[in-house]
């Protein structure tokens, strides 16, 4: 099992063959059955125990425990459903603390293909509210991963009472976002004391967990919002094929890949003594909700669209030449004396050379919400972006506000959330924060 | 080729192996490639020439041309986006017309895995906007297929005006559905002149669709409402598992399945004779965004849940025993005496024996959309059903007016279309009505 990379080890010791539904045989077995997986999954044993050698997107199982948390470094699944929540005001240290156990332990039933809770949708009393809410059943892991973060506000004190003891525990650099130029934020979209981000191939098993999730914590956290995305945006290993964004370009060719673990050592994971010290093995998610206005973009001429992206819209390739993989070479000029990529080019100002050598782990994902009220289609690119610092993404985001994207993109939504390190198995995420 | 249910037939003669992307190849070669696939879309030969067998969801591939649309008792594909437009208030009956033409003719293309137009997204020139917006590059047919609609507004006049010429060829049933009990219809889901539905097993592959259809209607009509699907509630082949719906339980087990012949064409298509004459080997589909208070379900008993549903949680079998396909015995009762199937639960209201022998032809599919302000998901199912008379779905809603399902619901949007048969090859769909 490799914690690094969050892909499952082919030689895991398996119970079953890949591909059958552990989630199927919980439920229909009863409790017998039920008993013996709660007890899998609050043991050591779970990961190694229900790992499945993966032959399909829906028979990947990644493990919940390990030194950081699954669905960073994880191959980029193809669905997300995201949520944020408030914590509510009356909620005690405690009950927050008990929220945290209770989803991990959730979180590593459903991450490994099973139904939350000792006897899951069907297996209990018919005289009691099922514990799991049963659309996910016969529905193999599907990759799921869930990934919780705290968001700034967790630890701001109300009214002067430091509500959850943990305001002197803050990172110095958890707090929210500045003002960027061009931001056009909604309170709909923005902030929140917790996140949750469900990753899985199937979005049924995304959204099943997220569901399952909101209303564990019902009466103590309530959703403050959600995101669905349909498809993935970025890849997160060289193994993927790069996606593509609504505006019809591969988008993430440069990203941080776990097969470097050099790089995501250097810009993804906190390091031990650089932070808080519970942070240690943890990141900070940005989240994004950036509007495209789609008409605008297609009613474009190619070329514009290609100068204003830098790369080449059939293959990806940088305008400076080569293939996808090319290394962009900003000092490249034309016949005429032109750069071959702008100075306004996407690609040019996201890339590390114009931002101090700082690189993101994306991991963003398509959406569309309908449309508004004037026939568009309100759709765009739920942008996520790990990295050890906040300071990363604020640096390529500053640098962006020349980008000749803005002219095409509104970002609608922001927060940021520290993600702190993965649980040791039996333990849950977080207990670093509440030691 | 089987036009009746929709199935690609295996032995079709295909141009290249499954699974690779004419999209792709399309795309990268040019113009020459590019005339060669528009010649192609054009012509009879089309369905025949790029038809693939099928070895995985994503290499399907559906005709578009045929005696009945595609999309109906096609095996439901997993995905949706379905979109209702309005036709501009200048819009002539010319232009509605060419608007149905190029509909059709990039449908053709876009079910084939083919880009629209002559060029599609990067075969033209640097300097005008690309005919196809590209976020499918690279991506096979997936299945996808397109339907279309025509709402009893477009038959209207206005201020007097029979703005398109066709107001004395409206159906006689094809009227707004009446309000029904509980109905809380918000206008921002209901009614429109023209729905498309686009249905695929990639959701980047039904989304591009419409998008690109959205685009094409430009001036002549503009999205009035939309709506993402991720998960298919219904099966409508005997070869498809019944998936879930959002309440946990096996949704469209008793639906209408393409393998029964005769029951489709009782129950779905309109026959000669019996509507107006354009209609022949068309269907009328109703739309209703059905809202799950889906909190205030997980919160209900197992007992309860069943009971409200008739079935069991697990199985899906009736509560009168068996499994899953078994008939429903509505006369049985247990021990006490009580019936074993309530008489208010949603499986007795809902089958035929209740309502004259009507049955409608399911295609409904999981939908969330973020959340409401007090933290609830905004989620249910999008509720579509194919039927050869909209009295079939008025009789079977009427009876429903006492289903126990009616405290966990809300029908939030309603629409109702007439769908025309489908188009020969080079033809349009809606030809018949425009003739």
């Amino acid at each position: 099992m490799s914690d690094e990379t969050g892909v499952p080890s082919a030689d895991a010791e398996s119970e079953q063959p890949a591909g059958v539904s552990r989630r199927g045989l919980f439920g229909l077995l009863g409790a017998g059955a039920a008993g013996l997986a709660l007890g899998a999954a609050g043991g050591a044993g779970v990961t190694a125990a229900v790992a499945a050698q993966a032959t399909t997107p829906a028979s990947r199982v990644y493990p919940f425990f390990g030194a950081h948390q699954a669905g960073i470094t994880t191959p980029a699944q193809d669905r997300l459903h995201f949520a944020a929540f408030d914590v509510g005001e009356r909620t005690t240290r405690e009950e927050l603390r008990e929220l945290l156990v209770e989803w991990s332990a959730a979180a590593a039933q459903l991450t490994q293909g099973l139904e939350i809770g000792e006897t899951g949708a069907v297996g209990g009393s018919d005289l009691a509210p099922p514990e799991d809410t049963g659309e996910a059943l016969g529905l193999p892991a599907s990759g799921l991963t869930i990934t919780f973060g705290f968001g700034p506000s967790l630890f701001e004190t109300a009214d002067g009472v430091d509500r959850f003891g943990i305001a002197d525990r803050r990172p110095e650099s958890l707090v929210r976002l500045p003002r960027f130029q061009g931001d056009a934020l909604k309170p709909e979209y923005t902030d929140g004391d917790l996140c949750i981000q469900a990753c899985a191939d199937d979005p049924q098993v995304a959204v099943h967990a997220i569901r399952n999730l909101s209303r564990i914590a019902f009466g103590r956290a309530s959703l403050r919002w959600s995101q669905l995305g349909f498809g993935r945006t970025s890849s997160t290993s060289t193994s993927q094929a790069t996606p593509r964004n609504l505006f019809g370009f591969k988008d993430g060719t440069a990203n941080v890949k776990s097969e470097e673990a050099a790089a995501v050592d250097e810009h993804v994971w906190v390091g031990a003594g650089e932070d808080a010290a519970w942070m240690t093995g943890g990141s900070y998610l940005v989240a994004r909700r950036i509007r495209m206005l789609i008409e605008n973009w297609d009613r474009t001429q190619l070329q514009e669209q290609e100068l204003v992206i830098g790369r080449d819209k059939a293959q990806g390739a940088p305008l400076s030449g080569g293939t996808e993989f090319t290394e962009p070479d900003f000092d490249a000029s034309g016949a005429a004396g032109q750069p071959l990529i702008d100075p306004t080019a996407h690609v040019r100002l996201a890339h590390p050379a114009q931002n101090s050598g700082v690189r993101l782990l994306r991991r963003g994902y398509n959406y569309v919400d309908g449309n508004d009220e004037l026939g568009r289609l309100d759709a765009g690119l739920f942008f996520l972006s790990y990295q050890r610092s906040p300071e990363q993404f604020i640096t390529v985001q500053r640098t962006l506000a020349t980008d000749g994207l803005n002219e095409y993109i509104r970002h609608v939504g922001s927060a940021i959330f520290a993600v702190p390190p993965g649980a040791t198995a039996g333990g849950f995420v977080g207990e670093t924060l509440f030691a």
